[in-house]
């Protein structure tokens, strides 16, 4: 049966959210049990007693906050993070959700768990919404700054691995983040890039910013800086078509009264768009899963991150990367 | 008298929506005229005849495609593109406006008029709606693919005297596009931007994608590839919300009435996000104005970049640059 770790303190809204996942997770899915790490006399008032046979504490009050560096996590061994991800490391559990730390996730289980064979840096990977009823994966969208085209190499082949084996797509189509369509376009490390995944299969050339959200790609490559300012950029459209069409609905009754009979379709929207219902995004290239979910983090998103672990704990995502990744080379 | 030179032929949808647009700015401004250049007998059947007093007519037809390579476009000294570009730099108009291919626009416009003393790399710079009533200027949204550092200050020298000058912005704020808000944050090159920026006025340092939309500064500084990404991945939000917005309404009449009665809601936003209403994008750094609109510009497109030509061209914006470019070094 697999065993899920997880940090049950790192988020931003203390243990409540998470307990509450983690809860609503094991009542829908009978297959998998979990550690959560936390302090045990907080976590034992959060959890109903009759979920107690299915989750073991391990006890510890160290959390890394959101102002510590992540070097700073490597030695704050009695840490939730540090605890949660040396189980995995240990083999006591098979896959690790934080929403604590992303730096200091990042680090210990770059550090403490180890990259898979072949991999020089581990990137994370987002899902993003699109017009169909499908979403894009895009990595990296911020474990590397700097990347070189091997790097964009090894995140294709990550990318498509786990689009294959998590998100149970059938031959995931690849595609590298540049200006235009066309292999002449590109910077000087993406079209270095461009030419060592061309090797892989599916690889559908370079593609723009508006391809994944239109959902042209199943897996979209970038290096972390870009992938930052695209997801933030995302975020930042969305929040203000938002806010415009508030401003102006105060203006207007008629358009209040419009509001209200839309709103099965804004509800809608807000499910598509709503990263709770991603869970987290997985740091791919480390041996065992690791689901990074976001600070703020509610049961919902908890639950999905959840999910996503046991299925990638159940793959052979680890073994699979490994293997392709000096297959096209 | 102000002077602008128009490509009347070189947009996606032949002269009819440049020449109108060129009309309509005349009609509501008296103070400039045009030099059209195109085939004359089209561009007459267009033009109404109480306009041709204030329309010169530059007769060719040969017009640079989207599909022919920017390099050609040097050779092809007759196309409207080419001595569009020409008149300006033999003072016979004070700027130039082409709706035609932005990289041949860019490639005459550099070598013909020439680049600004002091200035490496000219920029292409375009305005972002955002939640307040108000634009954000990022650049370079396309010219220039890979930059180093002193590009990267050159751009953010180049918009604030924009935003000053032809914005009529008092004392612009300008912001580097980062990964993160803090100073250790961004990758090799915008760290070392980071640090000949920070001489200039108003620099707020790092931004992050949203704050574009947020309208937190009046400038924003990143390379041409990331602008681009930017750009597209903007537009690509904005449209898949409005794909899942109509899906979604198809489902429902009374979703389809709260529509109906939230148009004018709908219409504003419309307004906000449609570039038509801000014209073209300026190419910064050369020595005359030359705006950029977009392909496939409407008459309300072209009439805006006409606007914002005759703006720049009043302005003393190459002079400021070259004064400002040096005094921060």
């Amino acid at each position: 049966m697999i065993k899920i770790a997880i940090d049950a303190m790192g988020g931003d809204f203390g243990p409540e959210p998470i307990v509450d996942g983690l809860v609503a997770a094991l009542r829908s899915n009978t297959n998998f049990t979990a550690i959560a790490v936390g302090k045990k006399e907080e976590l034992l008032n959060l959890i109903p007693s009759n979920f107690l046979s299915r989750i073991e504490i391990v006890d510890t009050d160290d959390v890394i906050s959101m102002t510590d560096s992540a070097t700073d996590a490597l030695k704050r061994k009695d840490s939730t993070i540090y605890k949660a991800i040396e189980l995995v490391r240990n083999e006591e559990a098979d896959a690790v959700v934080s929403a604590g730390h992303s730096g200091a996730s990042m680090s210990l289980a770059t550090l403490r768990i180890g990259r898979i064979k072949g991999i020089s840096r581990p990137a994370i990977a987002t899902l993003m919404p699109t017009s169909e009823n499908q979403n894009t994966l895009v990595l990296d969208v911020g474990a590397n700054v700097d990347c070189d085209a091997k790097n964009l190499y090894e995140f294709a082949v990550m990318g498509q691995v786990y689009a294959q084996d998590v998100l149970k797509l059938d031959e995931p189509i690849v595609g590298l983040l540049s200006n235009g369509e066309e292999e002449s376009k590109g910077n000087e490390v993406s079209k270095e890039a461009y030419q060592l995944i061309r090797k892989i299969p599916n690889f559908a050339g370079n593609v723009e910013g508006s391809d994944i959200f239109k959902g042209s790609v199943d897996v979209v490559v970038c290096d972390g800086f870009i992938g930052n300012i695209l997801l933030k950029t995302a975020e930042g459209v969305a929040d203000t078509i938002g806010t415009i069409i508030k401003k102006n609905l105060k203006r207007s009754l008629i358009s209040i009264a419009g509001a209200v009979l839309m709103r099965k379709v804004f509800r809608n929207l807000k499910v598509r768009v709503d990263y709770a219902e991603y869970g987290g995004a997985p740091l791919l290239g480390v041996k065992a899963p690791v689901i990074i979910a976001h600070g703020k983090s509610n049961a919902k998103a908890v639950k999905n991150a959840i999910f996503q672990a046991i299925t990638a704990a159940s793959s052979n995502l680890s073994y699979n990367i490994e293997d392709r990744i000096n297959k096209y080379k």
